[in-house]
């Protein structure tokens, strides 16, 4: 098998984790032997933006359609407001592709080393995964603005939230939490103070509940009260599922008690496989580090090893734990540690380490 | 002079804590001698809301208007969907008495411990305080659902913003952040990904920093990052400014980081004193410890040193500090610390140290 990649390096250090990520996928491909990879890299990024005034062309979806899955380095340049860039780039491709789940895991990888001082002692007492709705809601894009430049402006933003929408990934987190050791669930809302659409939420959630009694324990939190429990009790977490927005910051929330924003990895995923998914390291484009070749190639790593197991659609998942063993491998030795993480080495140095654990695992 | 105050100790732990900042107060104008303090307490709680179907009789808002400020406890009851209980009680106060700054302070008290293991070793690196905006954006109470019990219902939770809500909080975050030693506001947004609202938050917040130049240093973050840099960089903190939900999340957040949620106060106030302003400890009911008199009752009193503050206008504030350091004097006693600060003590052994400290401070 042949799997076409469509690579979107992006903005800032996206290049250079594209890149290295390429490398890895490429040369385990190789070492397997059973399948390969057909990159197309797409130079879609703020630069371009800046010299011909659009970040996608008009055909951009379909050219995308013609692959099995997209691997993105990261969108955000200073000189482009950030809702233009991300709005020409990364939102409408999760949008238009259907990619309606994004599945967040965090754990603390050896040699990370997370700022709780009770998860220094037990790292195993974190390990989530966040499945954040990630095609409605409050980024559903409506909302406008009236009395533009008078003392009386009024803007909008108009969260939307559809039965379908929630149902659909209810059943994805019921479905995550199923398949995971601990099999628990935590849904978050705020339906205390959200009175329309967060209600819809939450009893959508206690329908798709029913089909899973019995298989999945579960409970509710509050968004606040949850960035509460995920500091005091990262050990009773497990499946999380949330809103696009509270997601977002409940998944950046939960990289950095980990350890490092630089290793999280996220799958944009069209569950019905009719369109391409999007694979793409968490964190940034980070412009006070770009172009210094010091980049942490960790999440992009971790992310390349999910868009292998979601290829292999059941076929992969050992190769694709190799892969996680091999990164591992690499962040347990501090010679081969990038510098948010304690170490010294820069993306290079990462991604040949990687590439020879790839050879030995 | 006289200060009226209307207590609502509303539902669990809320009623204890209520009870223990009456003591507090009562006591420090005795011992202080120039002011006196009225108490009228609204049994306006979930309990009476079952038996008589509302929380707030029709001419609550004129009852409270009497009063010089507000002290509240807690509302919240499993029995009472949140949405009711919140929008019967606590969300209208604050709407109608034109509480548009709900200001939440956030240090590690002696006593506390933080969870981060940065903090433990110089807990001067978490000394922040959040300004929520309290009257608008996702808390309007907008929204609403159509095609109920379809399978195609679709829900809205609509946040407003309007130029003068957002220039008159960031004119209080401002005047805040000058008068704090560090002088510096961080802005929070989430403008790349809500075009509308949240665009017209960041305009507005440069136009007004341009009248705070050289006085005040300030920067922006996404909500997202902001969790990392909490959690990362608590010392680069200082002044910070949020909407209503953005602050909602991060005051929690900032909470749990300093060690404690059962310590945090919160002042929701009118600057414009027209109508009274509220004082509540950040903290909500606890129906799982409610009744058993171990609520940490520091957040209350911390709640009331502020209100103190507040009804001197400036000419209380030594009686505000007397207090605040009289508790700070009884957290650092282990024998006088409850549960949730690793202590034995129970509410009214906590509040029997105060009242003992405020004869001696
Ligand atoms: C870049 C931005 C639009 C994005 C988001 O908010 O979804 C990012 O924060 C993320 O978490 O993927
Ligand atoms: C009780 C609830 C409505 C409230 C809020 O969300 O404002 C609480 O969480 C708070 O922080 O005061």
């Amino acid at each position: 098998t042949t799997y076409k990649i469509a690579a979107i390096p992006g903005d800032g250090i996206g290049v250079d984790i594209t890149d290295a990520a390429e490398q890895v996928l490429q040369k385990l491909a190789a070492v397997v032997g059973t399948f390969s990879f057909e990159f197309t890299t797409f130079d879609w990024s703020s630069k371009k933006f800046l010299e011909r005034g659009w970040y996608m062309p008009d055909d951009g979806m379909q050219q995308l359609a013609k692959h099995d899955a997209i691997y993105f380095g990261a969108v955000g340049w200073p000189n482009v407001p950030d809702h233009i860039s991300l709005w020409g780039l990364i939102l409408p491709i999760r949008k238009h592709n259907n990619q309606y789940v994004n599945v967040r895991p965090t754990r603390i990888l050896p040699g990370t080393q997370s700022p709780l001082s009770q998860c220094q002692l037990r790292p195993q007492d974190l390990d989530w995964v966040i499945i954040r709705e990630n095609s409605e809601g409050e980024y559903a894009g409506q909302g406008g603005t009236t009395h533009e430049n008078s003392p009386h402006t009024v803007a909008t933003e108009v969260a939307i939230f559809t039965r379908v929408g929630i149902e659909r990934i209810m059943r994805f987190a019921f479905e995550t939490a199923k398949g995971r050791p601990r099999k628990k669930l935590t849904m978050v809302t705020k339906s205390n103070a959200q009175r329309h659409g967060m209600v819809l939420w939450d009893k959508v959630f206690h329908e798709v509940a029913k089909d899973y009694e019995g298989q999945v324990q579960w409970d509710k939190m509050l968004v606040d009260a949850m960035t509460v429990r995920m500091v005091n009790k990262p050990e009773s977490l497990d499946t999380i599922v949330a809103t696009n927005l509270h997601a977002d910051i409940l998944s950046d929330l939960a990289a950095a008690l980990a350890g490092s924003i630089g290793i999280a990895p996220s799958s944009n995923l069209d569950p019905t496989r009719k369109f391409p998914s999007m694979f793409e390291p968490i964190h940034g484009s980070a412009p006070d580090i770009a172009g210094q070749g010091i980049a942490n190639p960790v999440g992009a790593f971790w992310s390349a090893a999910e868009m292998v197991r979601w290829l292999g659609d059941g076929k992969l998942d050992k190769v694709a734990d190799d892969l996680m063993q091999a990164i591992e491998n690499v962040t347990s030795d501090p010679e081969t540690r990038t510098r948010d993480m304690g170490g010294k080495a820069n993306t290079t140095q990462v991604t040949e380490a990687v590439l020879k654990q790839i050879e030995v695992v």
